[in-house]
């Protein structure tokens, strides 16, 4: 196993930081490594806004209803971003209508997670901690005018960074046999059963972490999450696409 | 600079492999890799599937359209995969509704990609060449079909990997301030004028590349792509997605 490998497998979710500022030159590493990664047709089409104003800062903590977003020293928002595309193709008067094809969705948020993990590998890689944050998904709207993005952009989720302040253990995942299949999907290997085992350790996993705090299995937080409520700006999460002038067929 | 950044750093897509066999226990530990990545709410939402057929391996060259695709030692498709979840949530008699989300599906796309990136950095650091497949999404029924895809599942792209059997130049990546911004969007920067120079290095890479071939600019290729014809499967992409079970609303 290299050094590549056992940062990748060591990947632990870090939501507490110390005051330690992360050099310029690291900083730029990480972009740069977001920026080396495959793309889709080349057409790298993603952006990366690193949110340094602490009221923004605030404000995304707010909209993520996690306090610690505020703390990282780093907070970057990946953006899906056909933009600059649209706008390279409007100068040499070409139509953009394709760019609000599910297809080229597809492309610009695969390139924009791409990046994302090319920052969370390489950050890992110097000893920072990471953490995505889907959270500012909870109010799309307030994300897209606070960072100003236009036409053809979306916030695909936040990554905070910073060094860390704690040392979480690794968290069990899922059984090999209930992600990996060979030549073709295979439901049964999904059932409730052959998660029991997965169940009892993830269990022990809570217990282990705070002896005061939820004593879960997976099985039941999934079920639960599924049948949570959801927001009225989640539930409105495809509206708010659209009115980017994304996904309208 | 680690070893990990340098991998990062070092990124190539890679259409040509020899014959070596890629040994089981490196493909345990891509998909090991994989599985350590982080997902929103730890939900896990995604599946791989390691074609190993060599007539399926064929059926998606030909849905790609890339012969490489059937000639890498590894195919594997990695799946958008809700499934899971709604087979345990239904098993709790709880409702699926929310899994056919625009939000839920964004969670389960991110899932997705963060992983394939991580089975990309490793099978990198490994000295194995890679490459994605967004052309399996050329005809996205014709993989659900082939990989019997059930209800909640979605491919988002293939990944082969297998020895090089090339060594390609690195392509320039657009400078960072088109990509990278401080608090909030500037669609200036993204400006032809901005582009000029690097419109002269891609042109460069392309002539380096191959004397004999296409001599092309970068906003030429994104305008010439963007005004091109799409296949009438990606047309309905976004219908595909919906008999699947996925954003519904």
């Amino acid at each position: 196993m290299n050094e590549t490998i056992r940062t990748l497998l060591n990947h632990r979710s870090i939501r507490s930081f110390t005051d330690e500022r992360i050099p310029q030159e690291r900083v730029d590493l990480l972009i740069s490594a977001a920026q080396h990664a495959a793309t889709s047709n080349f057409f790298q089409q993603y952006s990366i806004i690193d949110v340094t104003d602490p009221e923004k800062k605030k404000t995304l903590a707010k909209i993520g209803n996690q306090y610690y977003i505020a703390e990282a020293d780093r907070l970057f928002v990946l953006v899906i971003d056909m933009h600059r595309n649209a706008k390279i193709a409007e100068a040499k008067e070409q139509p953009t209508d394709v760019l609000s094809s599910t297809d080229f969705f597809f492309r610009a948020f695969s390139d924009t997670v791409i990046a994302a993990q090319n920052i969370v590998a390489a950050a890992e890689s110097l000893g920072l901690g990471t953490v995505y944050l889907g959270s500012i998904l909870n109010d799309p709207q307030a994300v897209i005018d606070l960072l100003k993005l236009p036409k053809f952009t979306f916030p695909a989720f936040g990554i905070a960074v910073g060094y860390p302040n704690q040392s979480p253990q690794l968290k069990p995942r899922l059984p090999k046999e209930a992600v990996y299949f060979e030549n073709e999907y295979r439901s049964a290997e999904q059932s409730l059963e052959t998660l029991k085992n997965y169940d009892h350790d993830v269990n022990q996993y809570y217990d282990l972490r705070d002896a005061n705090r939820r004593v879960d299995t997976f099985t039941n937080q999934i079920a639960k999450a599924v049948s949570g409520k959801q927001s009225e700006a989640k539930k409105k999460m495809l509206e708010t696409l659209r009115s980017q002038g994304l996904v309208q067929y």
